[in-house]
């Protein structure tokens, strides 16, 4: 069945892709550290590895597919320029990249994005369009600005090299412990995820890889359970990093072949992780970031005498904030 | 004259205290990371190295010295056991060590010292005694039940083997590193301080060592530059690791031997410095545990093309009391 879908559409993404991007990548993302935790361990009576991509560059895993996009740009486009159109995680990993490489980069903002994410996009260099967005599509005035202004779109997760690229934190965490029986992935749009699964069932062949949503946004976890593609609408959740309203067309079907399950957790299991992760492992780790550990922690998977792997995707927190996670 | 002083007096601490306490301690302490950021080399112009004692056991480096002053007690010592008087991160490492060693373990802490932390120190397994700090002093209860129970006390900074033990992470820093130009270590009762200098010194004899407090609580500088011991009487600090009194009977002829400066830093810089760590570095780290890093941040100390390091003395922080922060 999954080897027919495969048939049928050949994949957008293959595993020399995501080694490609980790070539690419050498010099320009970290190779972010992996860290363990002996009460996690008792815990779960499992070794878990924590791929701490809170670490990378722009605090999160999102500079890598960034990166890797637009290391593949023609030289016309990147004296062009690019544009995104995320106030969050994305928009910040474009706006580094492209600073890194030389390319002009224009965010498209709502106006009422954090005044902190506005300060630390501007202060990679990159313009920002500001747009209401009880008025206007982002999605339309991005289109209109790139035509416009001959800009390549770089979108935060259904692209080839934006996947490839996120698969290589996966790839480098088995390259650093060896094999797993198991990866938790976070999943929003799919873009971690997908790339993740790749890079597992290929250097790992055993590995079960899981992708881990909140209850509250669960259209990944339903779409895998139905093979049809369900969206949510401005889902109540704290993981603000997965109110994604559907997975891509290109994540899609790379879910539906690499991925083996999808589970979901509670805004209440995610709290308590963040806050254990916070605590008592000393990283600073957003919602988002802490969706794969909740899945383990909380016990929604069962992880017993196997060698685990976690990713932890990002730490963009306002601690000013952190009274709104009580 | 600083000769003079060694010669007088001989030093209670050497270099060889610091290098049997990292043998002893090798699998009971971790070996923590050393971290570096690219924002801080740049604004620095300066490579600096953070020796993260925040991922230490119990959260900070008191666990060396704790777990190297319990391992040399005698059989019986070890089977009476012992007490101490410290809330904090003392008390915690205490606690954890003598579980570890199968010590049975007394903590006395005022009634109104955090639920949290007493839960922390309960859950190591140690017996917790109460007292009203306006009725009683902490040292004569402690000494008291010492007697009564023939326990040991073990102080939490002006002790040979908890110093040398203290000493084992700037020992750890230079052997994963190299040699330094500069060490910046906090100081509170100057236990970390004089085992840093000790292991600095011999490992890395060009080192200059600086030692950090808050300029509310700046009796060690003052000490330092009298070379007469000063107090302070309850200071207004957020670093609460550093509202110790006065350096003690071994710490000050250490401090003085083998320390080059002192510096104060503004609770201000602690403030900037500690939401800086935990929003760009992602880590986790206590008031006090910045002070090191607030003195290089913060300009009091210039290093331009230093090799710095900089103990991050550790990250025990309740997060619902980050507010009290701003």
């Amino acid at each position: 069945m999954k080897a027919n879908l495969a048939d049928q559409n050949p994949l957008p993404v293959s595993f020399a892709d995501v080694e490609a991007a980790a070539k690419r990548l050498q010099g320009k993302a970290f190779k972010t550290p992996v860290l363990t935790s002996q009460t996690v361990n008792k815990q779960t009576n499992s070794q878990v590895f924590f791929k701490c991509e809170n670490f990378q560059r722009t605090g999160s895993f999102k500079f890598r597919g960034a990166c890797n996009a637009l290391m593949q740009l023609s030289e016309t486009e990147k004296r062009q320029g690019v544009v995104t159109f995320s106030s969050g995680n994305h928009g910040q990993a474009i706006a580094l990249a492209a600073q890194l490489l030389a390319i002009p980069v224009t965010v498209v903002m709502p106006t009422d994005a954090p005044k902190v994410k506005q300060e630390a996009t501007r202060g990679y260099g990159a313009e920002i369009v500001l747009y209401d967005r009880t008025q206007v599509s982002r999605e339309e005035l991005t289109a209109k600005i790139a035509e416009e202004q001959h800009l390549t779109i770089i979108p935060p997760y259904d692209d080839a090299r934006v996947i490839a690229g996120q698969g290589t934190a996966a790839l480098e965490l088995i390259a650093e412990v060896g094999e797993l029986d198991l990866l938790l992935v976070c999943c929003g749009g799919g873009g971690l995820l997908s790339g993740s699964a790749i890079a597992a069932k290929t250097l790992s062949p055993r590995c079960k890889v899981i992708g881990v949503e909140p209850e509250q946004a669960d259209d990944a976890a339903r779409s895998f359970r139905t093979k049809t593609l369900q969206t949510v609408n401005n889902p109540d959740t704290i993981a603000d990093g997965a109110r994604t309203p559907s997975l891509g067309k290109l994540t899609f079907p790379l879910v539906l072949h690499y991925v083996d399950d999808m589970a979901t957790v509670s805004e209440e299991a995610i709290r308590t992780t963040m806050f254990f992760m916070w605590e008592r492992m000393k990283i600073v780790v957003e919602p988002t970031g802490v969706l794969a550990a909740a899945a383990l922690l909380s016990g929604v998977v069962k992880a017993k005498n196997q060698r685990v792997g976690v990713i932890v995707s990002g730490g963009n927190v306002d601690l000013r904030e952190v009274d709104r996670f009580f």
